[in-house]
């Protein structure tokens, strides 16, 4: 493991996508912090994950667990993998803590219980929202909304591609390291405004899911032109 | 050809999308209508395309041309490839001839001169737009907005699944079958309002295609558990 590996904190990060991050960037030498509401809930899940790790003989991986505020200053990246409905509330905490560094936001606007229907809010998206509330000295760069946690609970290899979306192509390109370290391609998605259509087939990928029996994922093809 | 193919006319045909449609379905055996504005575009397009399928030694190929409205009226089913400008004038136009049949609303609400910059209308989806505008008695199913035209005009096989949106699963399995008779995967994805996200996405492969100098679309992965 290099030492020049940025630590990368999950806040809200208990949950099956977070924990599905976690295991893969920690597997990549990635010293990560599973941050959540209570220390108690964190600590349970970074638990488990060491004990998977341990299973599958993986050593050396270095996952930590923090309240979310305690996480987001002790990284140097953040991802945030909350319901739609605690993002304005995790992004007002950890706000001060996050400026200058990057927030990936996986937040999805999903509204229960139509969750497979599209209901994009009035600001466009939840990546704007969040660029929003943290204000431009915080990097939003959106992505892995449309990565089944299903699929990133398994080993290695994931055929889906994530399009990342960010004001900034440096921000961006920060970020599909990481989504390559995580075992997957990623592509620049454009602007954070541009995370309205990946937040948009999320539900459109639930209704592929029941419609069809599946964990739906999307490709990128026609790249060889 | 069976006589039992419904006659599809394509409103707005003569650019790349529509004649690329066209080609596809002619070539499927379907009876097809090229309209257009005027009745000289639509014929300059229909003949292109046949002296297209004469080279290629296809033969019996049924491609007439028409007004828009003569276009709508004689025809099964229709598809619309219109800019968004004008989307909702060859609406109110078309509007009585539709009544009864299927839409298939291949519009995408780009601004420009930022297409590449997601900019959904206040309605939600231009797919929303069109089943507002023509009422309950036409089935409007979203449909084609993430294929590429380039890839469209070429030969048979073309690796971009189609997400097919409508409020009807019947009029969607029908817009599938054409999807399938133009050489491409279709998918049920939902009803209309979900049409913001195949929407969304043409401005991010818009994005793609300047950023990775191609032609992009997308697969659906994932299916096969």
């Amino acid at each position: 493991m290099s030492e020049a590996l940025p630590v990368i904190a999950i806040l809200g990060g208990t949950g099956d996508l977070g924990t599905g991050l976690a295991r893969r960037w920690a597997q990549a030498g990635y010293q990560v912090i599973i941050g959540s509401r209570t220390a108690d809930k964190a600590e349970t899940a970074a638990a488990d994950l060491r004990g998977i790790m341990n299973e599958r003989g993986i050593e050396g991986v270095n996952v930590q667990a923090m309240e979310n505020l305690a996480a987001a200053e002790a990284a140097d990246i953040c991802a945030m993998t909350v319901p739609f409905a605690h993002q304005q509330g995790t992004l007002e905490l950890v706000k001060d803590a996050l400026k200058g560094k990057i927030l990936i936001d996986v937040t999805v606007p999903l509204v229960p219980p139509k969750v497979a229907r599209v209901q994009l809010p009035e600001q466009g998206s939840a990546g704007q929202i969040a660029q929003n509330i943290l204000g431009e000295e915080v990097n939003v760069v959106s992505a892995f909304q449309n990565v089944a946690a299903h699929h990133l609970q398994e080993g290695q290899g994931l055929n889906c591609d994530v399009i990342v979306c960010g004001d900034k192509k440096a921000a961006r390109a920060a970020v599909i390291s990481l989504v390559e370290a995580a075992g997957m391609r990623g592509f620049h998605g454009g602007s954070i405004a541009n995370s309205a259509a990946t937040e948009a087939l999320t539900s459109v990928l639930i209704f592929i899911n029941k419609q069809y029996g599946c964990h739906a994922g999307i490709s990128i093809t026609g790249l060889e032109d």
